[in-house]
């Protein structure tokens, strides 16, 4: 199996200025190719730092992967320093010059001279045409290592990646690796791992667990000369972890939560309200991500006030006055009138105390779901167990969308 | 100077299921310690190559900073690995088994044995206990070098990192860096970079400009003994900060537009209420991002569909027929009905293509913003220029958001 390392070059990742989505693309792209990333680094415009970086990974790795540094300015150096490691020499290519003049040309502002180092390849290596800005890609190999240099900003990068470095990769890999994603919600990750204990320790697929925001998933993961023979290899390790944790499984590749509904939703033939407290709109716009979902979502009545609660919702006045706004009288009837308000199938309501600020008998993270359809009515209360705003919103809101889920199907 | 190396361990990085984000904020802080971070790295959850790994930096760097790994399963060895190559023992801390007990009693579920393996400290090290989780952080000092642990899920590091590790670095550290950030909307980073030419060759303080989803930023940063000292450094370049671009200024220091908004309409005491098509109540999660929103807050009527435009917002069934439901007119009747139905002081309305599918008249990216208060109701239109829909969804809440702020601060 290919070994990689990715490389980020530039100062400004290691000052934090920006976030390195590079890496994480490439990283992701490589799983899918079967070639093994081992390690990733970061490293400055630094022209002796950037050669230790590139010199062991070159020790190390069959392919060296590169972001960043391809510039025209004087900072730039990834080109110079990865042509002096594997021994090429840079030379003016006229028809890289041309694009770039095309470039500037097309933008209609005069091109800055500085911008011609952009034309220089080595030669004897690969050059990728950059169809979103000035700097080339380009690949270097020499005694089975292979350096590829891929420009900085994504939009130039992934285009470049997609359509012409991943099919040169592609033919110096064999077999396939194949994974897929179990996704569950209301089972904590050591829970998981512990039920599903005798898969953890397989070779080929291996099954590993992790959490995230409020979910727990499976990553099933097998390695075959066929995606057929892979898939072969996971049916009966998916088999078993339905039999283990079934329950709580709300797909297995589906994106997400609200993916899960809106497919759920669609097959139904059902349309959903939202009336939203604490969330104020984040299972509506989640629901939203997913496009066509006007298929399937009418409208969200964020009621942020007690008294939008009643005007807008109808929830009565002495249900807020009693029980108050978190309780599970209030979810219920928000969700009775989200539905009759809307004319939708199914509705959800959400109210709780995202945080900071709470009581004694409602802390932070206490929340209540409500849920109604033609059958009735019903509320559940939850508790996200944490004081993070953020988080508890985006978790309430996950829990909400998993009930709507398990509503639906039991349509 | 200090210097530091940033390591960020696990397995799901290297396959590019999860993104980054430690790294950078990390990146950042340290920055801001006057700490150089010269290196970054990510190593999958594999002893030998951590190990080869945390040895290759603490040669190079005074201060390794490691996330994640710290879970409760095999595969977390982070914490092994450190304590072996910095020569520390590992024992159970009882009050931290305590925390993690209470967590999981907090949580209302029961706790798996294995989590007991996070109690496990280096013996004469530094623990810093998890509010938010139940790994804890933890230091290891010997021969110069420094060796800090931290849980992997940014809510659990954050705020340990803010609360704790913070301290502990500054207190090893000389001098102060200070910086504030100048936000802008309306103005690209190339024109606003233009504006402030002659500040951005400063060596102290320093002006950087950099493009944020929609925005355009400055940040002013400076180097001195004290934080007085290092103000008065910055006093006059805020000044012609402010001469040059304050017309397109919404705040300094803020953390962003809507926190600007609910400031603003607090100081004016205003009630606000969103009505959402395209954004679906993207605009009302983020007002209520701001702790204590309901202050300014009433609600958020996302009428997705053209029919809960006509039923909840009175928007007028012609209106749509004739100009469409992406027009100038539909977002001014949005605004008005939002305004009658919630009884609100000020009203913002939004309705565009967020994309996937346009027309030759409606572009992806085009999107109406009608804002209605007592003095009456006005439209504008506004164009994203991208394609990609939650970028239009997060700009066009922001567009809706400043368009707020710049009308209550009219008021």
């Amino acid at each position: 199996m290919l070994t990689c390392e990715i490389v980020s070059v530039g100062t400004e990742l290691l000052l934090g200025d920006i976030l390195d989505t590079n890496a994480q693309y490439l990283s992701a792209q490589m799983a899918l190719l079967g070639i093994a990333v081992l390690h990733r680094s970061t490293v400055g415009d630094n022209a002796a730092r950037l050669e230790e970086t590139v010199r062991g990974a070159c020790a190390r790795s069959d392919v060296v992967l590169l972001t960043g540094g391809l510039g025209p300015t004087a900072d730039d150096l990834t080109k110079e320093v990865c042509a002096a490691v594997m021994g090429f020499e840079l030379v003016r290519d006229e028809e890289v010059a041309d694009a770039i003049r095309a470039f500037f040309q097309r933008r209609g502002t005069p091109m800055p001279q500085s911008n011609l180092k952009q034309a220089d390849v080595p030669r004897g290596g690969n050059v990728f045409p950059n169809a979103n800005g000035t700097a080339p890609g380009m690949a270097m190999e020499r005694g089975g290592k292979c350096v590829i240099l891929l420009p900085g900003p994504p939009h130039e990068m992934r285009p470049m990646f997609d359509l012409q470095v991943k099919p040169f990769l592609q033919a110096k890999t064999t077999g396939v690796i194949v994974s897929h994603t179990v996704r569950t919600m209301g089972i904590g990750e050591s829970a998981l791992a512990e039920r599903v204990a005798p898969l953890l320790a397989g070779g080929n697929p291996t099954v590993a667990p992790y959490a995230k925001q409020g979910e727990s998933l499976l990553r099933v993961t097998a390695r075959a000369e066929t995606a057929q023979q892979a898939e072969a290899l996971m049916a009966p390790v998916l088999r078993r972890i339905r039999d283990a944790v079934g329950e709580y499984i709300y797909g297995i590749d589906v994106e997400d939560i609200q993916h899960a509904v809106v497919q759920a939703l669609r097959e139904k033939k059902l349309r959903l309200a939202t009336a939203e407290s604490c969330t104020a709109g984040y299972i509506s716009k989640r629901i939203t991500e997913v496009p066509g979902a006007s298929d399937v979502f009418d409208c969200a009545l964020v009621t942020y006030s007690n008294e939008m609660k009643e005007k807008l919702l109808g929830v009565r006045h002495e249900t807020l006055a009693q029980y108050g706004a978190v309780s599970a009288e209030t979810a219920a009837e928000m969700a009775a009138g989200a539905l009759r308000v809307s004319g939708a199938d199914i509705a959800v309501a959400v109210t709780g105390v995202a945080g900071p600020g709470c009581s004694e008998q409602k802390p932070v993270g206490l929340v209540y779901i409500g849920v109604a359809d033609a059958r009735g009515t019903e509320a559940i209360r939850f508790d996200t167990g944490r004081r993070d705003r953020e988080f508890n919103r985006y978790v309430t809101a996950s829990k909400a969308l998993h009930t709507v889920w398990q509503r639906v199907r039991s349509i």
